[in-house]
Formats: C-alpha cells, structure tokens, sequence
C-alpha cells in the first residue's frame, strides 16, 4: 500500500492520521518533515505545499489537495505528473450549506431590521414575505454551488444558478446562456457567488454586474474575494444599488483594520470560514481515492489545474 | 355549495377570498359583518371570532381556525357542534422552518462572536464545529415542530425531538418517555421550543429544566411565550446558565419597552412573525375540507378544543 505524507499549516495532522487510520489501518500515514525514505511515498494529501515539495517523491502516484479550491494548484509549475484530486466532502458541503442558508434566510426574514429595532427596543413588525416569493441566484454550481443552490431551493426560495455549462439540480433553474445573463441578474432578490477563482472569475463580479441588479437586491460571497471587484462593491454598498452584503472572503485576509467595510451598517463579515474540511467526514472520500489508485483505477474527484479547474 | 364567512382582524380578506376562489370558483365567499342571509352560511374560516360569532349559522358545517395554535378557541364555550378544523399550510411549515433553522445556524456558526467582533472592527477567526456534533432538542413534534426537526436533521445537525407521544421522524432520534426527560435536556447544545400552549405546557419550560440543561445551552422560542417562565430564563441568560435566546414570542405582547429582554446582549428579538399562515399555499387545503364535508365526508386536520389540542 505505501507511505502518504501529509502537509498543512492550517489543519491538525493527529486528526487526519486518525481519520485515515480508521478507513485504511494498513496506511503509514506520515506527517511532514518526517517523511522517512522518499521512495515509500505513493501518497501526498496537502494544502499549499512549499515550492519544490514534491520532486523528492520518485514512486508518487496520487496528490488530494486538501480543500475544496484549486486556485492553490493553478499557478504553480511544479506539479507532479500524476492524477491530481480535490477532496468531497458531506461535512464541508453541510457547512457551507448552512452558512449561505443562514445569510440568505437572515435577508429574507427582515432580520437586520430586527436587530435594528432591538438596539432601539423596538417591537417592529414586518409581515413576512412566503419564501416561494424570494428569488435566490447561485453564481457557479460546482460541488458547492449546487448543494447549496438546492438546500435554498428545499426551504423553499425561489432559486435559479448560473455556470459557465449546463447543469441540471432539482427544483431549480439552472441558466448557462450568456445572452441571459443581465437578465439573470435582474431578476433577484438576493444573488449568492459560489464561483471558484480561475482567470475567468477574477474580478468578474464588477461595477457592471451590480448596474445590472434590481436596486436593494442583497449580496453574498462565500466562495473567493477575489472574484469581487470591491472597490465596485463598496460603491454599490454605498448607492444602496445592493442592499446589503454577507462577505466570508475578501482580496486581502485578515481584512485590514481601516477597511470600509468595518463601517459599514449593511455589511455582515466573518472570517473566512464559511466551510472547512472535516476529516472524519472528508477521510472516507481520501481512502477510496487510495484503494482505486492501489488497484490500478482512477481516484475520485480529478482535477485538472493547468486547466484552471 | 353554499357560503363561506370570513372573520380575522390580521388576515386580508380579499387576499383569502381570491385563494380561496382560486380553487373552487363556486364557493360564495361573505366577508364578516356582510354575511347576508345567515342560513346561506355553510362555512367558517375565522381567527378569533367575538363570543357569540357562530349562533346566527344555523346550517354550519365545517368551522376552520385560520392558524396553527388552537389554544384561542381552548377556552371558548360557544363553539358549535361540527367539525373543527386548523390549517395546515406548507407556506406556513416553510417559514417556521426558516425562522428555527436561522435561529440554530446562528448558534451553531458561532454568528453573536462574529457580529460582536465586527463592531470591535477585528478578524476574529473561530474553528467550526461540523454541524453533526452539534445537538438540537425540539420539544413538540406537530405540525410545525415535526416539520423543523426534520429540516435540522436534513442541514446535517444531530436532531432529537421530545413529545408527549412517540413520533417518527426520519433522522431524528425521539423521545418520548418521561423518565428520560432530564437526560434529554442534559445532552444538547441548542434547545428548541415548539410546544402549543395548552393546560399541560403553560409554564412548563421552567427554572427546573434550564437547570437541567448544560450550562451555556442555546434556547429558541417560535411557538408561544406562556409555555415558558419568563423570569426563570431571565434568570437563566443572566447567569450563563442558558447562554444565549431567540425568542419570537413573549408572555406579553408587544414586549415593554422596559422589558429585561430588550437590555441583554445575548438574547435576540424577533416580534412574533416566526411564521404565518400564507393565503395561496393554504386556501387549497381549506377547499379540500369543503369538498370533503359538502360530499359527506369528514375534513382534514380537524381538532378537539375540549381536549386542548
Ligand atoms: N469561504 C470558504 O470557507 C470556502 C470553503 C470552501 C470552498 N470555498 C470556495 O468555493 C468555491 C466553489 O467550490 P466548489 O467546490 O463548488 O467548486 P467546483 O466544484 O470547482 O465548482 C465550481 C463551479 O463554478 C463554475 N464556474 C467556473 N467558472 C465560471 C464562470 N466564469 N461562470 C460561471 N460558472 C463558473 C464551474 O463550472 P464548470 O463545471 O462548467 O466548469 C463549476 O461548476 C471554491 O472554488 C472555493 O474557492 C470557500
Ligand atoms: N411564532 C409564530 O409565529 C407561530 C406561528 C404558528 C404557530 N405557532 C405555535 O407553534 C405551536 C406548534 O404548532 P404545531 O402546528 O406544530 O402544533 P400541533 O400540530 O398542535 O402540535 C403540537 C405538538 O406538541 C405536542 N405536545 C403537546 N403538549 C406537550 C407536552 N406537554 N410535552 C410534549 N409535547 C407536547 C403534541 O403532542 P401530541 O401529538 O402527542 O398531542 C403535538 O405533537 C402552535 O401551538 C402555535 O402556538 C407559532
């Protein structure tokens, strides 16, 4: 079965040894530095490795990025020539779930006018509106966007997803025209970005796509900052053309002290967190990866990063 | 067919009788205190009619209570001797659903640190909890509360509900024995009350269970105020013994301007809109209890107010 090594600065080695032992208990699992003789290595699961991390790795057969974003991957020019796998995850997807479930029913329940009126102790009623009359947008429905696109759609919102090619989730309308995209936008009371950052993302959402909005519709980014134009964002903010913004990402994290956005009334911010990985539920998805690629067969969840997806 | 009388002092009439034609063109739908020749009068769909409403009907059929709560006619003693109805309604599931799972995200996601550190103007970053290890109690499975512990299960959460009879529910463990009562509330992180306020519940929820709780537990009220000991909680959030509360609904509505509630920072108001009865959604099931009754047979959903429930 052979030797894995394990690399992150931000997830717990003892954790994912555990977890990986619990689905595969012949896996020498092994933490870096300590990877021992090179040539055991068949295995890497890691999340932004130093430059130059895998050219010790002569018998390497399979790299899992451990996370769900590939933007780590797609720049760098010294990836092995071997299949290249993100992780799935049900624990990562239930928590990115509810992170945009709560944005999105926080807006669509009048919640900030409550938390107004309780700072002014104020019993404030609004009648409220039947979600099925709330229409939800979800911008890309990859692995994320589309479990998250059909939570909302399972409350009962109103939802439509954008991507780049056609997908097809229960009780949703899923658009991918780009002659309909204005019109995609127009057409929303609240618009959500799960799109990944690729070249084709960055900055996408811009002074353009905000004009194109209904004024007042409200914002959530859960997925990178820098698909967001901000200083455009701030504006919109600003105008009241959104009416209101979730952010988890920003351009630059920690989001600096004197950022706008701290200011900001209509702003909601947590810190980049909106999902991460959980190595219980995500192991299960590793160690099959493992066992397909020791038979000889293709891992689970290929990816593809000079691609950029 | 006959006609329809309507009574509410909160619902639109014209909203209701446009649902309500929607689905059987037929019916003669007589907005109160027009109801014309009163032995026309076959059908009553009311929330909170005076005392003495129902004498003139003398060909009465079918009463339907235009809500969920059925303790406003509890205490009648001038109801007639026909079928008594209440609604039920997936508009009505669907924003309860809403209000409770917004209310458990919150606490599950950390959401009253982050919004404290954005007034701070500080990243402050909180390792998630994946969603299964954190457990809700919902006490009372009905209609609503069956309904929103089920869609807690479905966000990922470990879900037990409690009720006076055993209940099943996909994905949630229940309990009903009343043993086992004290062990319940001692196992949860968030406690969710969804009781009807009858003889058996006013008052229930009391110093004596937020004692039983784990100190620090989350408390959520959407169902009514007089099921809980208003100073035992006052008491309880102001020692940490229950560490935080969503409350929609208050032994005396509108909450006092002067009200404690309104003074504490970890208690989040909302002015009783958990949910509401949504014309469109539930005017189909009140026409189908008239098809029912009008052919002979028995509606749906009836109640039996003597008995409290
Ligand atoms: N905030 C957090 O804590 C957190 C945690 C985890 C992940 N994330 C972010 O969430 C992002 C989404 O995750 P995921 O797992 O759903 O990614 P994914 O599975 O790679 O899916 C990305 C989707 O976006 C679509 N897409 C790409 N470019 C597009 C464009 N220009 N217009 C419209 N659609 C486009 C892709 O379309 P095709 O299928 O047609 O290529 C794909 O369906 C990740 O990239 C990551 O950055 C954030
Ligand atoms: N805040 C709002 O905006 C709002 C809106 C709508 C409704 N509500 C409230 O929500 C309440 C619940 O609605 P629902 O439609 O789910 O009511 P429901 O269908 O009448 O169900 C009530 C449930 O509670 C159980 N129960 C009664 N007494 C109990 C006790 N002492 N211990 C444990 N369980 C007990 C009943 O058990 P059995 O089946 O065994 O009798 C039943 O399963 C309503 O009564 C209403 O007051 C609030």
């Amino acid at each position: 079965m052979g030797a894995l090594v394990f690399y992150s600065e931000f997830d717990d080695p003892t954790e994912w040894s555990d977890a990986l032992k619990a689905c595969l208990p012949e896996l020498d699992v092994r933490v870096y530095p300590d990877v021992g003789n090179p040539d055991d290595v068949r295995y890497v699961l890691a999340w932004k490795p130093p430059a130059g991390f895998f050219a010790p790795f002569k018998n390497l057969q399979l790299v899992v990025n451990l996370g769900a974003g590939v933007d780590s991957l797609t720049g760098r020019d010294d990836l092995p020539e071997v299949p290249i796998c993100r992780l799935s995850d049900p624990g990562m997807v239930a928590l990115m779930r509810s992170y945009v479930t709560f944005a999105v029913i926080r807006y669509a329940r009048d919640m900030p006018d409550f938390e107004a009126a309780k700072r002014r102790k104020e019993w404030h009623y609004i009648h409220p509106t039947p979600l099925d009359r709330i229409r939800v947008g979800v911008l890309g429905l990859g692995a994320l966007g589309s479990a998250v696109a059909r939570g909302l759609a399972e409350q009962g919102f109103d939802v439509r997803g954008w991507d780049l090619s056609p997908k097809v989730i229960e009780g949703v309308t899923t658009v991918s025209d780009p002659t309909q995209w204005a019109g995609f936008l127009g057409d929303l009371d609240i618009l959500v970005n799960m799109m990944p950052l690729t070249a084709g993302t960055r900055g996408l959402i811009n002074a353009e796509v905000f004009a194109a909005l209904t004024p007042g519709t409200k914002f959530v980014n859960a997925s990178r900052g820098d698909v967001v134009d901000e200083p455009a964002l701030i504006a919109a903010l600003q105008s009241g053309q959104v009416g209101a913004a979730t952010l988890d990402v920003f351009i630059k994290e920690p989001l600096e002290p004197n950022h706008p956005f701290w200011q900001m009334e209509n702003v909601y911010i947590t810190p980049h967190l909106a999902s991460i990985t959980v190595p219980t539920s995500a192991a299960k998805d590793v160690a099959e990866s493992i066992r397909r690629v020791n038979g000889g067969g293709a891992p689970l969840h290929q990816i593809y990063p000079k691609a950029g997806f």
